[in-house]
């Protein structure tokens, strides 16, 4: 028997609560039936006070006997079904693992209970819904990509490991890491630095940033993954770390920022336990080739969907801020974005010598 | 003054010569020129000895006064003299990072010196092929992927780690494994796992397969990029480490096993350092589905490019062994592909606990 720790039991009790649900129902002689809170912009809104993405109260109803409804009603259950089981063991897996796992052709039929991973993958998000549960917690994990270095020891699974000694390599960020998994141990840091490139990160990394900086030292290779968000809110909120962010001077680069700032749209129930809403923008600002020097032709020109992008962000509600609004309108006038890298025009370690120093001593950032 | 290992002074050394050997041109009033190797498929070749993808002799001049190539010539001592800056201060970078440092705007003109990265990039293996140093030596890192675990202690530039304890994260396996870096310590490891993917490894992770096989565990995140190829054929060929190589049953998983055991085309010149071709192709197997009970509906079918990339491999002549045509034939008639997840179907550690120690008892793999 796999030790179950005190949210491996909440959450086999959530699942055990749905199916009895649906018993009930039988046992009464009615429609088995769940309601599963609705996954659509309709349903979602911006919390002003928050300054997070939330989900709304609207839910649908999915039950047995309704044509439209019946596959879907039976896959709720062989995905709740299969994550028991892994909580159940103390085993984590992949949603494409997941997929297969719960594959089976039905009987002496030619019918699929999954024909795509396109199918298991919705359901998956249903049920973290409908059971208030993270991915995480019906042990399910992501593709994942990160690193981190910096003045804090951590145990990962019951192995101690001195992230102030990872060399050039790093640990890798995993999916999974919810307390259970991940414990912060002692530590000296100050801030926490997650910056967009994994390359960018090897020139931090090399330069001992982190060291000099005390801070922590992560990056998500490009949009940073569940696992680095996630990891990242935790120290945040429980050892109360102010969050830096270094990202292209891009639209893309700009979104990275908001999602790690107020959670995206799709996974709008996720904020909660994701989004750092306090998170600064470091950089790059559109202001910075001037004021730092970067020359033009380290720069590249807008393209029309990053006009677009532009114009997207400056509906949004969490990017009504006149500052914000003045960074935006600056890149889409200047019709010019920089990547980070172009301030290696400036000399190879300007970034962590002279770039980011400057920047904090002149509290130069976005809220 | 940073401290420079033998290697750095090997290479810093291969670039002088070339730079003095321009300049007798130029004292000698001559044509400034050099020769660089040519890297098209008509220099390349498979050497059946040696069992890898090599170069020939094959090379090209590239001059000064010559309209066509006065620009590659002067870009090539560009190159030249920023990886000469990096190696000289000890610091190593990104080939994106390189670009912009490099790129600058000629005289008063609207000229650059590089307009794109996909013009300095052939530079950097021009460089390397006429130097005969790996970019690793220029101190150059491509981008990264790739974990590792397993049974043995290594230093990272000065950082001990014991790769026994690094929890569900792993080791992140950093581009720039040479051995001033990376120092092999002490281990007890009987071989090298690498696998294709990710949440594979994850899975070999969380069940400590490494534990109990004593095995090198190491992802490569789909083809694995140069530096856990050097790894790998660094703990091959340093440490007598066997290398089994487990990937996807479809063309694509072959071609990643392909690359490992004698070397890219593109890449050739790096064979020498990079490949393994005593690499040993453990699954998944075109006969796996049947003899591990694998039910047909966790697989799918070959599409056109499948079909016509097997139809390239038969002709490959390193893909000529009795065996491995019947693997691919095989795999061909059945019209159907098993991704390794899809063994999942059977248990979600069925691939750890019966599939793998069985494949291994047996001996069933391909070299």
């Amino acid at each position: 028997m796999t030790r179950r720790d005190a949210t491996a039991k909440k959450t086999l009790a959530k699942i055990e609560a749905l199916a009895k649900a649906v018993v009930r129902d039988i046992q009464k002689k009615q429609n088995p039936r769940i309601e599963i809170p609705l996954r659509t912009l309709s349903n979602i809104t911006y919390n002003a006070r928050k300054k997070i993405i939330e989900m709304g109260k609207e839910t649908q109803e999915r039950s047995f006997f309704n044509v439209s409804q019946a596959r879907k009603f039976m896959q709720t259950f062989l995905v709740a079904s299969a994550c028991k089981e892994l909580i159940e063991t103390g085993k984590t897996t992949s949603i494409r693992d997941l997929y297969y796992m719960t594959k089976h052709t039905l009987g002496n039929s030619k019918v699929n209970t999954f024909e795509e991973q396109d199918e298991s993958d919705p359901i998956i998000e249903d049920l973290e819904v409908t059971l208030d549960a993270l991915r995480e917690e019906l042990h399910l994990f992501a593709n994942r990509k990160g690193l981190m270095v910096g003045p804090m020891t951590i145990v990962d699974s019951g192995d101690t490991i001195d992230l102030r000694r990872q060399g050039s390599g790093g640990w890798g960020v995993p999916s999974i890491v919810e307390p259970n998994v991940i414990k912060f141990g002692k530590h000296e840091a100050r801030y926490v630095l997650l910056v967009e490139k994994e390359a960018v990160w090897s020139r931090f990394n090399e330069d001992k940033f982190w060291k000099k900086e005390k801070c922590m030292l992560i990056h998500g290779g490009g949009q940073p993954p569940r696992g680095v968000r996630r990891l990242v809110h935790r120290m945040h909120y429980e050892l109360g770390l102010p969050v830096y962010v270094l990202v292209d001077n891009d639209p893309w680069g700009f979104y990275i920022y908001s999602v790690v700032k107020q959670g995206s749209i799709n996974l709008a129930y996720e904020s909660m336990r994701m989004a750092v809403p306090r998170a600064r923008f470091i950089g790059i600002s559109s202001r910075d080739a001037e004021r730092y020097g970067i020359p033009e032709e380290t720069s590249i020109r807008l393209d029309e969907g990053d006009h677009r992008r532009i114009r997207q962000m400056l509906e949004y509600p969490w990017f009504q801020d006149k500052k914000w609004r003045r960074e935006l309108e600056t890149m889409a006038k200047s019709n010019r974005k920089y990547e980070i890298e172009a301030l290696s025009r400036r000399g190879i370690s300007f970034i962590t010598e002279e770039y980011l120093p400057r920047k904090l001593a002149e509290k130069d950032w976005l809220e």
